[in-house]
């Protein structure tokens, strides 16, 4: 449990597959990624789970059904032509490994199956891709060291991080029963805020709409109750990962949250793109955690191997995009307005994990875990408009002429990532796009 | 909307049913009660619905394979079959309605079917009653005026109220996965914590393991996303409530819960009643909604209707006892140890739900909204060791001469709650129990 993450021939950067890959997305989506999703489409509107592999979608159930993975455990092929992820990312992570070596086999050019599997294989542009997984629970923290300082700053200047920040991955139980897939509509939410000059709150739409660009890790097997995780097997644990864009209004946010943290500043919606990119696929992905800084105490040994020192980093590359009306209206591209690198998060994914759990917490299959906002150290990986902005102190000036304060109706933000790494085939994760609509 | 909660012929206290009340519990569920549970038996293993009565649980499937509920709604009748409430928690008002007047008429001294009832009454003793509700998301409120003074006032004697207090109930998301059926072991959990003269933290088990007596609020129908539910409504959008104990492991709570709340020293578990009482049979103890202080400002009126004023308030009387192992090897009864009321809570369950959804967050049935702890004005009526305590400068007293700070391993709390009025049949909750035992 403390070697580095295995590579094998699913990884090899001279794979291709026979599937067509022209689609302007396409290239998020080699075989070397394989990562999955949920799906239906006009001919079958029964929602069904799916491979994205260039330009298409590998319809698992009718690989089941066709006979394509019968080499695989009765289990897996069971969880495979299911409704939910759920159900395959509660298999060992043996199963699920094995799952994509039988995937990546059928798909590659030469594949002797290729036939057959041509027959279940969609165009991406012919699906409509659904929510993946059955979120239980959805735990979001609080990871990026230069995000707690940026935001710290503004509350407490002498003192922005505090003393629990270089002890523990910070985080808060969320919503998750208004975690929803990418292009879910957000209404401007209503709630109770100080508005500017008053003393008393008032109830109305927020003026304050912000976005936090975030990676979103699934939990596979999970735990029992009272049964914690060490970190050593926290990587069997995790199932993979997703964009996550925990939209945020920061005036009912800042009114509600003391004593007991952010509540309905949260809850009204949090979009995750549709792909599940698993851990396997991340594998070339793999680096060094973040250093810790040289005034932090040494970690709590049960946040602490050399495995995660050494492989617990993920070398993610994320791009946040901005799109108003007018922009759209005057066929401008998106804006770019922030690049923040995962590489910098303070702590890694499996210590969120194994924290999380260490009180004997149940974590069930698909539970989600936010990263917390992923901001690096320049103004240009900054991963929220509470940090762009300053509290308010600036403003963005968008092509076009427009300033932007917070988000305005109409605004579309748009999360992309990618990996890259030397030797290695590029993998991305599709998008996690929002559109901002009026207050109901 | 907004009228009285209406009375029928299923509250009226001359009304007794032909099912034995020996037991020493039977008094909680006289046939004006009828609290729905689910429950499973060495004759069959297969967890199923019932309706507590005397000494007895109504097998609602076997209640529904007879015949015996054949003038409702098959979906009503489906979902007594099923082997969660929420099926049933996600059916119209009217629906509950009409299920606990046939109920009321099958259970009745004198009713025609008094035989072939008979034939679905199992003994209480002989059931093993399980978790009720598959609980997909739990919020927890902070809805006791005098909880939040006593809790703020050790931490800011000069303002121990927040400003937020009287303008919204104060609430936070809660973990899902560990809400349990009263029974549960509670296994001292460990987590990060300042230990008394050291600045850094240690892992290890929580020295400050509290609990806290709370009233569960069981969502119905619940709302789709973006679609609030209006005070008015709220009545319609609750199901019912049970007893609920929010364990706390103060020290881990302390250390972790700034900048986003409490996490890990609350979601090792959280104890729910068997139970769940309908809002129909505590239709007679609706009162007026606890009277606001003076010098807080207007409600929004979101959260303000005539009928929330008059009818909002729940005269619901718990009591807390502890009993330790010395206490029961020496053959003493559990030590009374507060008496909170309900009526004394600042703000309505109606006002936690509507507040809870007005961002347009989604609620499920059989979501969970925890009132925070039940705190009244005086020493008798605190609901959890923190205000007890008073931050460790007191200790409780045990009889047999024993002392407490916080819960020690073998420490048995037992949380019970009755509703009186004149002219009215008295109804009870059962019981929410947990045991601590040591660290694992």
């Amino acid at each position: 449990v403390n070697a580095a993450p295995l590579l094998d021939e699913t990884h090899d950067a001279a794979l291709r597959s026979w599937v067509s890959a022209a689609a302007s997305d396409a290239a998020d989506f080699p075989i070397q990624n394989l990562p999955l999703g949920r799906f239906a489409n006009c001919a079958d509107p029964q929602p069904r789970l799916g491979v994205a592999i260039g330009d298409g979608v590998l319809d698992l159930r009718a690989a089941v059904n066709a006979g394509l993975l019968q080499a695989l455990p009765a289990a897996t092929q069971a969880a495979c032509a299911g409704a939910w992820l759920n159900d395959l990312m509660a298999r060992p992570a043996h199963e699920v490994v094995a799952l994509r070596r039988s995937l990546s086999a059928l798909l590659a050019l030469g594949s002797r199956e290729r036939q057959r599997t041509e027959a279940c294989v969609l165009r991406r542009s012919d699906v409509r891709l659904l929510m993946p997984v059955d979120v239980r629970n959805y735990t979001d923290f609080y990871t990026s060291i230069h995000h707690a300082r940026n935001t710290g700053r503004q509350l407490r200047p002498q003192n922005p991080l505090l003393p629990n920040f270089h002890h523990l991955p910070v985080g808060y139980h969320g919503r998750a029963s208004t975690v929803c897939v990418s292009g879910t509509p957000l209404y401007r939410p209503h709630g109770q805020a100080l508005r500017e000059g008053s003393e008393l709150p008032t109830f109305g739409p927020t003026q304050a709409l912000d976005y936090e660009c975030e990676l979103g890790v699934y939990v596979g097997r999970g735990n029992a109750l009272g049964q914690p995780v060490s970190l050593g097997h926290a990587p069997d644990a995790v199932f993979g990962v997703c964009l996550l864009n925990d939209w945020s209004a920061r005036d009912i946010q800042r009114f509600e949250a003391q004593p007991l943290g952010p509540f309905l500043g949260k809850s009204f919606l949090t979009s995750v793109s549709p792909w599940v990119v698993t851990l396997e696929a991340l594998a070339p992905f793999r680096i060094p955690a973040a250093a810790r800084e040289p005034q932090a105490a040494p970690l709590s040994s049960y946040l602490h191997t050399p495995a995660d020192r050494n492989f617990g980093g993920l070398d993610i590359r994320f791009q946040v995009t901005l799109s108003s009306r007018a922009m759209r209206d005057a066929g401008r591209a998106p804006c770019l307005i922030g690049s923040p690198q995962f590489r910098d998060q303070y702590w890694t994914i499996f210590q969120m994990l194994t924290h999380h759990c260490s009180n004997g917490c149940a974590l069930l299959p698909g539970d989600l875990l936010g990263s917390g906002t992923v901001s690096g150290p320049s103004d240009e990986e900054l991963g929220c408009l509470l940090e762009l902005l300053q509290g308010g102190q600036r403003t963005i000036t968008l092509p076009g002429g427009e300033t932007r304060g917070y988000l305005q109706d109409g605004d579309e933000l748009r999360i992309t990532a990618s990996c890259v790494a030397e030797g290695r085939a590029s993998i991305g994760f599709g998008a996690c796009v929002g559109c901002v609509m009026p207050a109901l």
